[in-house]
């Protein structure tokens, strides 16, 4: 995609003729399934939206978001389902069971929806040591613990030995819309601040160094946490001035800013000095040739919050849980109306690029 | 197990020691997992119980329904979930993807509850041709509709060639119980009567076939449909009278039967004679050297009803939905008191067997 100048105003035929394309639901035509259907970025939209949501006609499914809303007996229920197939299976930070726990609970988190229960369904490959699925329940149980879910339904299937990596998770989350959370892509407004709650990159840099394809004279630790405390200090504190959360899982950062430019029809400006990252982040993501907002996160989401209420979100959020682990969260960018469905990216030096959906990925199986 | 007399009414030492050790959660001690731990009988009975459940410490999970009830904001909800990992993933009758709905709202029904909604992960192979996950999608969403429930939310992800076989799917449902269903292993009285559904064996049957391990005359289709209707039905004819409701899946009628029997601490009695099998079933039973009572069904259930609503129960089962799809159904036997904990079958030549649960399997991946 090539540079482009977007501070002169002047028009760029370029970037409409992009912008119009995104604004367009994705074709899937692709005749097998590759890697890249699974890694978060433009394939796996072009699958999901391509051909698993029309199939299912659902205004639930319409709406791309983290979790689908139901409503039962008057009851404001969230369900979001996720399967984690994350290889290795533990890694410096966290291990399957955990991030099964966290991912699903973070998606009813940045739903606006207070978890309270998930269902577990396990997929064992034949052989598998019992120590291990042992570890692993113990690190479900715990993690569920910690974000306060119980869990109220099971499954467990055997498959051939070789036909399953030790063992793949599925969880599904139900949550109760908090009434505070008026989220949508549809509320963004030109103004608006993007915040983001801590440094980006981790996970997906925990995995690629657990996996030893490289080698680097540092460990970084999977970032995978509950997020609803967070989600429940900036509800208090902005109100209706926090208009969308989104976790940035799969794809990272740029795949999330990207999705809610689609969604909203508005433009995000990011400030690429303002991303907080960690060194070494940078430094495995520069040795791979990839930059670190397309690196995979699990306890890490994007706000986007009015610009009256964007201080006081980033203070709550900074004090959510024990004032630490949200100490590191940033005000990074902030919403425009040009051009519409893009995410821009100011670099250090003043300039302006695309910042564009993950293609491929260097990094498959990171949950 | 050795054959025995319980008519005579005397005690009998070996049921006694057999009952007593059924009667306590079974321990998990293995240290590899093995096909048989999917199989639906004794190991999955170990490792679920005696490892998992004990480990989330939820007490929707110890009741080991096929729906786990939660409360939110004064609605009564059902979940369960299910991951199907099937191999052929067609099959005369069905396919996976019909499979994956069928198989949860079917586990809500037998809860008492009516299905309302779904969420759906999907595991994929790398290398699969789309044109299969199209069909399976269409069959997703045409199983959906004919039973009612909406898809809310979706996952996909990848895994590499040879690590999954094509597809895996895990379907998640959530259901509103039924005020009229007081459904509980805890109800059953001695002198209840047990019904089942229809012709017992024919999904296992038919994927046993469709692998083409050895050669029939025949085709068998599996059964794979939705069960509400028929619930719906027996609770508006039986109400308190319906006792409990268990859909006869991995481990067939047998494994339902024994976990009635362990979960209520009550005998059953099954008229070997009254028990509905079409003929291919028995035949391809008998060369495979196992009992159609174990083999897997996939819209079959088992009914306990008390004997003063038999009557009624059976006939409107047998007329619900079109009248035609469970006009076999039948009652196959009773509640009794002795031997506590224990099946026991009476063969068309008088005598009496314990029935027990399937210990590993002929015929994994059947769902």
């Amino acid at each position: 995609m090539a540079a482009t100048d977007a501070r002169t105003g002047r028009e760029d035929r370029i970037l409409d003729i992009i912008a119009t394309a995104r604004a367009k639901r994705p074709k899937f035509r692709d005749e097998r399934i590759t890697m890249a259907h699974g890694a978060g970025g433009k394939a796996t939209a072009a699958l999901i939206e391509g051909l698993l949501v029309p199939a299912f006609a659902s205004p639930a499914l319409d709406e791309l978001a983290d979790a689908g809303a139901l409503a039962v007996d008057g009851a404001q229920l969230a369900l979001t389902t996720d399967s984690f197939v994350v290889k290795p299976i533990r890694f410096p930070g966290g291990s399957i069971g955990e991030l099964a726990v966290n991912g699903t609970v973070n998606d009813l988190a940045v739903a606006g929806a207070r978890p309270l229960a998930l269902t577990l369904s396990l997929i064992l490959e034949e052989g598998l040591d019992t120590g291990v699925l042992r570890a692993e329940v113990d690190a479900i149980a715990s993690a569920a613990r910690a974000a306060g879910v119980e869990i109220v339904a099971g499954d467990t299937k055997v498959v051939e030995r070789g036909h399953a990596d030790q063992l793949y998770i599925c969880t599904t989350g139900v949550g109760r819309r908090d009434p505070r959370a008026r989220l949508s892509p549809a509320a963004l407004r030109p103004g608006d601040r993007v915040l983001v709650s801590g440094p980006i990159g981790e996970h997906g840099t925990a995995i690629m160094l657990a996996r030893g394809e490289f080698d680097l004279g540092a460990t970084v630790e999977s970032d995978t946490r509950p997020l609803w405390p967070a989600v429940d200090a900036l509800l208090d504190a902005a109100g209706p001035g926090l208009r969308c959360l989104r976790d940035a899982t799969r794809g990272g950062v740029a795949s999330v800013l990207n999705e809610l430019a689609r969604a909203s029809g508005v433009a995000l400006l990011v400030h690429e000095r303002a991303v907080p990252v960690n060194p070494v982040v940078t430094g495995a993501a520069e040795l791979l040739g990839i930059d670190p907002m397309h690196v995979a996160n699990e306890g890490v989401f994007v706000a986007v919050v009015a610009a009256e209420q964007a201080g006081a979100a980033l203070a709550a959020l900074r004090g959510a849980g024990d004032g630490e682990t949200f100490a590191r969260a940033a005000e990074i960018g902030e919403v425009k109306t040009e051009p519409p469905a893009l995410v821009l990216v100011e670099t250090a030096f003043g300039g302006k690029r695309v910042m564009d959906q993950l293609v491929g990925d260097p990094l498959p199986r990171i949950c």
